[in-house]
């Protein structure tokens, strides 16, 4: 890769003359950053694109593979994406300097300030635009459908890895209290897109135990968001203020509640009026709604994602939902690429390296992470309750993905510094892991000689 | 409005102290930050909706709510979204000071710097985005149908207009060398959309005089493109070096041609690969191939839209030119409505007071703009040479609306430092007239007893 670059910087430096007019220092840092930002992008889409197609092939979900393009772009591998002040690639560098006929010191100066800016904004639009489609797809309806099963699952699934997490963390590895919580919270929400994904790939989507999981998976959800929304807002006071968080989990309640409520009374009145508007862009009111409800959560002392999927849980119910799904997907997938590749490419994995003492506990609270993780779901599955003879084994294997959600834990995590480096890491570890994981165990637990289901469109913007 | 923004802040001013966490100076100026994109992000989407909506009920095209949605909360209105370092409105100021629980200077600030930088990135991805849809959409084949004709109302269509603006602006009204050529430019390009928007919405667009007024449209953006590329590139060195202009005709025209050549023997081959591919986000490679074809446009030396274009014209003869073309839709309307809105919000209409003796040269420069823009077009009409008997008058009117591309002009060409105000503004009111005035008089040069067609789907994202 750097020898790729070197080579392209040798030819570029021959014909330098003839491709760089002569313009100001102020135009220059200008074009500076215009160079970097699509260097930048195309190693974000580039790599993510080739890792997501192994991920592909390996019958493994495309947030892997984004994952795994961040971290060998990133501050642990070739350094193109750097988002927190490090040294970026020094062919890189030259490249830029070469392209923009700017100095080093501009080119670094572009990578410690406007970059990450524009990056982290892209990127925020994108877990934002993502927990809206995620929004769109929890649909009430079906959750009620599945029931007391689903319920007792999700409740159980969440409070025992939290539980489990945070007493492990606090008591054996004498974890502070703020990473701790983190890490009981990142183990919590099974995603409904990863999950969805496997069980469709291994064609157990509508089976009783599918629909249960799917049920199960989309209350997980909507429960780690609340979590999530609570245990930033504990970060940012610094401290764990009960009352406090009791007033959060209210004010989160409400929030939900209202979201619920509007799904019910208000949405369908909202999208009828909608529709009777003669503007051929009308459909931008609803990403409106998108905006308002992120913009309202974040005031009210919520994370503004929280927001974002009650937007999309409000529309959820409507007729205007498939043509929503449909029409956000596209703008999904190239935002939230954005976001998972910045979550790689920040993961600093030299924290791991064994040979340093002080990293062997990161290692191990890692492997403890991917135990819990697994421990809690399996256990959850076999509180599904039911008259039938029902694979509770399976269901609990269905709930072990952890995926996007998980790593918005991470991510917002890190972002607000309570998460120590190894903590950050273990997390993503677990994420990585439990994601690897899940589509064997399935296989192992299921009876997959049925065929492959295609009719459950887990990737709106696949086709694309 | 501002009394409005009063009662809000007063209102909030009261429950302050429940509303605001104690939080550090540097967390606040990034609650400062927050809190205002997402207030400027409401402000440009909920007035874009609004006037859209006006301009949807009396049948004139949406680009030009967007734009008067602009003019009414920049720089020249409500001072909400203020991209050129002004100062903001007071109401907002304080609206966002309470709510992040920043000093007035931080709010400032944040609108000093990275407001503008964010809002310009959304932008610039916006008309890139665009310019990739409307490649999309001008399908090579369907040009080449309409043939001779088309080619010379696109031809004279350009030089015409050109020509009598450069040459009226130099030797009337004295105008500097450069922003005659941007104002002359702006005048070439009749929008694909606008046009085949007004044709629709008319009942015309299918007639033979619709055909031709549709590739004389496409022909009449490549060229503009091309024009805009050149005229930029002179703007960049400072001067008019006939030889550099040579080069970049070259170059564009190579670099164009090129794409002419891929989308014949390169685009079904790339497609046919890329749906071998099994990520299910294997359509994002088609996304890599706009940024890459920007970046290379960009380094060559001619505009990154241009790259973006010729991407969209790559793959526009395809068959993955529907699915790209609803699948772009939403991700354009959201971003190109910033970027119109944008050019809105900076355009300073103070300089067109007529008390001012100074503004009325500007008063005067725009009124003989849409003049040569009318006569131009109207004339270029009558060079489609028809055995048959034709409407040319129709198909010149057809021509007159600008829309898009004008307005890509007046926005890079105020970006560049390159158009004094005047010239600037002027330009604009001749986009908002054209297109204005064409939907009347296309009404009075047709029989427009006809039913409006709805088969022509010139809005693909008006659905969501």
């Amino acid at each position: 890769m750097t020898a790729t670059l070197s080579l392209i910087n040798n030819s570029l430096q021959w014909c330098h003359p003839y491709l760089v007019a002569t313009a100001t220092e102020g135009e220059n840092y200008g074009k500076a950053l215009a160079v970097s930002l699509s260097l930048v992008s195309l190693s974000i889409y580039i790599f993510s694109r080739f890792f997501e197609e192994i991920a592909a092939r390996l019958a493994l979900p495309s947030v892997l593979g984004n994952l795994v393009a961040g971290v060998v772009i990133g501050v642990s591998g070739l350094h193109l994406v750097v988002l927190d002040g490090g040294e970026i690639n020094p062919s890189l560098s030259h490249l830029i300097e070469i392209l923009s006929n700017s100095t080093p010191e501009q080119v670094q100066a572009v990578f410690d300030g406007p970059v990450p800016l524009i990056i982290d904004e892209y990127a925020e639009f994108g877990v934002g635009v993502l927990l809206f489609l995620i929004g769109l797809e929890s649909d009430l309806t079906e959750l009620l459908k599945v029931g007391f099963q689903s319920a007792s699952v999700a409740i159980v699934g969440v409070i025992l890895p939290f539980v489990l997490g945070f007493m492990g963390l606090t008591y054996i590895f004498h974890v502070p209290t703020l990473p701790a919580l983190f890490a009981g919270a990142a183990l919590t929400a099974t995603s409904i897109g990863i999950t969805a994904k496997v069980m469709q790939d291994i064609g157990v989507l509508k089976s009783k135990e599918g629909q249960i999981i799917l049920g199960a998976a989309i209350l997980d959800d909507i429960l780690g968001i609340v979590i999530l929304a609570v245990v930033i807002s504990i970060v940012d006071t610094g401290e764990v203020d009960v009352i406090k968080a009791a007033k959060l989990i209210l004010i989160a309640a409400t929030f939900m509640i209202s979201a619920v409520v509007m799904n019910r009374f208000f949405a369908s009145w909202f999208v009828t009026q909608l529709e009777k508007l003669k503007s051929p862009n009308r459909g931008m009111s609803y990403f409106i709604l998108f905006i308002l409800l992120s913009f309202i959560a974040g005031i009210i002392g919520l994370e503004p994602i929280l927001g974002a999927f009650a937007a999309g849980l409000i529309l959820g119910g409507t007729e205007a939902r498939e043509r929503l799904i449909n029409g956000i997907g596209v703008l999904s997938v190239v935002f939230s690429t954005v976001f998972f590749v910045s979550i790689g490419a920040k993961t600093d994995l030299s924290v791991l390296n064994p040979s340093v003492p002080a990293n062997q506990e990161g290692l191990i609270i890692a492997g403890f992470l991917i135990v819990v993780a697994i421990v809690g779901k399996v256990t959850a599955g076999f509180f599904a309750f039911s008259d039938e003879k029902i694979n509770n084994l399976g269901i609990g294997t269905g709930m072990i993905p952890r995926g996007e959600v998980g790593l918005v834990f991470a991510g917002l995590g890190a972002a607000t510094g309570a998460l120590p480096p190894s903590i950050d890491v273990a997390i993503v570890l677990m994420v990585i892991g439990t994601t690897f994981l899940a589509p064997p165990l399935l296989r192992l637990v299921f009876d997959t000689s049925q065929s492959p289901e295609t009719l459950v469109k887990s990737d709106p913007d696949g086709s694309v």
